[in-house]
């Protein structure tokens, strides 16, 4: 299986059946090719490596990206950290070593992004 | 238990009986409140909360300081995270988040400073 | 008095009794440990500490998160540079600084948000 | 030619006769110091400087603007690209080394920007 | 042919012959799988994608890492810029997007690093 | 008198008559236009401003350098800082600011350097 195929696997398996086509459309929106290379690098080459479980792996995309305040990218990880079994609870306590490692603003800016995407899952349920 | 008396203990625990003086000593060394709050904040506030285990406390922390590049920090927390139980393979993994996340430069200049603490890890052998 | 009333009383101080509320909601809105934190370290270790003046506290509150680009924690410091004394003049030039060491985009960003808060300000009166 | 009649004809000529105004207005709004600055330093003193054409620097200043999330100036930044003849696919190429070395993240965040521009410059004609 | 030899042969060609063995050698120092990776991506992927010259792409991800502070990445573009067929001045102009869009402090490391490259390019010779 | 022979002269004021030419030297050393950009904008155009003390604009552009990680204009600062009378007690608060919202790790960073120019300035004497 080749990297574009594996990686829109592994997105599939993170964003769920029912929103993977809205998250590709979204990649290609602008620029066809960045949805290409994003799924075969980021989701076929480096979400599929294994080593440390997918909820781990969710914690610290999540430290990352609420560092450097990447917001459609944190927003997207953020659902799927929830689908790959973190809690609530647990996606805090990462946020809180933002906090005290990255100041606390760059946790607050995160936490209003959190609490948007909680919100959302509500309104699916 | 006052937050430095726990943020002491708990530092004590990640970074081993041998090295928390020389710890202590380098924070204080500039600015001695500045030991104090680190010490009582980031140790005592912080580190102790619970929640998620360590050693993925320790990796959420790898990912923030790489993607904001803070070398002091992030070579303490390499120290910590394998005192913590997380082996270097776990560390790679991480830090292939940090590529992904935070661009492939971000993760090089990480794996560097991962060298030379393991460097300084074989030389305590 | 601990750290939390300590925090609680200096947030008080700087965004006023009328704002203090929302503040706090808004703080605690998704994470409540979130605001206790944000209260006692921010409010209530740091702000507190005496050796510069509030004011001048604020501006360099104001470059950070100009400079991060932290934009919850930069409309905040604003309100709060404003009930610490300073004037919209002298953040300007808080401000000229981050354009030379931080680029002209930072300080350009940072405005922007300045006005919402000027505006929001003017509608309170 | 002082610096600052330089810099409004170097940014007329980047943004259009039809759009100076309303940039020069937008630098004024909250401070109009600031306009006068960015102006004379930015468009007189830097964007004059030969040595490589306006394209290439238009697109070295999206890569700046992109890895840090610099938003405003982002988006102006793209208009003046195409106006200095960058085509929408080396734009694209532009933030495939921004995907690279400042992570997917930040090409995301850019490419929607880069849309809202191209919607507007479509609404333009 | 696959993304790792396309990578091999776009990083041989821009480093030089007398090179790639030792920067394959520091990419797999600590992480073998790092070296993989990078190679395949940033130089199979990327680097190959055309759209733009390599000296425009050099000029890109100059500008990138300078305003991240990249400083490994950062040393390595400069070799690669100049073999790119950038030339010394045209790095500065580079540069100077860099100051005005990212602050002079940020130019000025870059410089910094800049001068190692060159004096390190004479000794070669 | 104009834009560089103004920041001439203030960073003269700032560095110390037996400091200035090496400063100006160093910003000469690889690309003599960003010398003289550099002390025509920042010194010439920024610092020379008024409407804050040179002590404030002093802690202010700390705060910034702190917060990016900027390690050759830190230094410099925190020189310059010095001389503009502010203690290094003072430095530390406004780094205190800079631990609460970029994160104790870009504080810590920091005190090293400064730590090194205190070093410096004591050999000096």
């Amino acid at each position: 299986m080749d990297d574009y195929k594996r990686g829109l696997e592994q997105f599939r398996q993170m964003v769920g059946d029912e929103h993977i086509d809205g998250l590709i459309e979204r990649f290609k929106s602008v620029c066809p090719d960045f949805e290409k290379e994003v799924v075969s690098v980021v989701g076929g080459r480096i979400w599929t490596r294994g080593g440390i479980d997918l909820k781990t792996r969710s914690l610290c995309s999540i430290c990352v990206l609420a560092a450097l305040g990447r917001n459609s990218a944190l927003k997207l990880n953020f659902q799927m950290a929830l689908n790959n079994g973190a809690t609530v609870e647990e996606i805090f306590e990462a946020l809180f070593q933002v906090a005290a490692y990255a100041g606390f603003p760059a946790a607050w800016d995160a936490l209003i992004k959190l609490e948007e995407v909680l919100d959302e899952v509500e309104e699916d349920e």
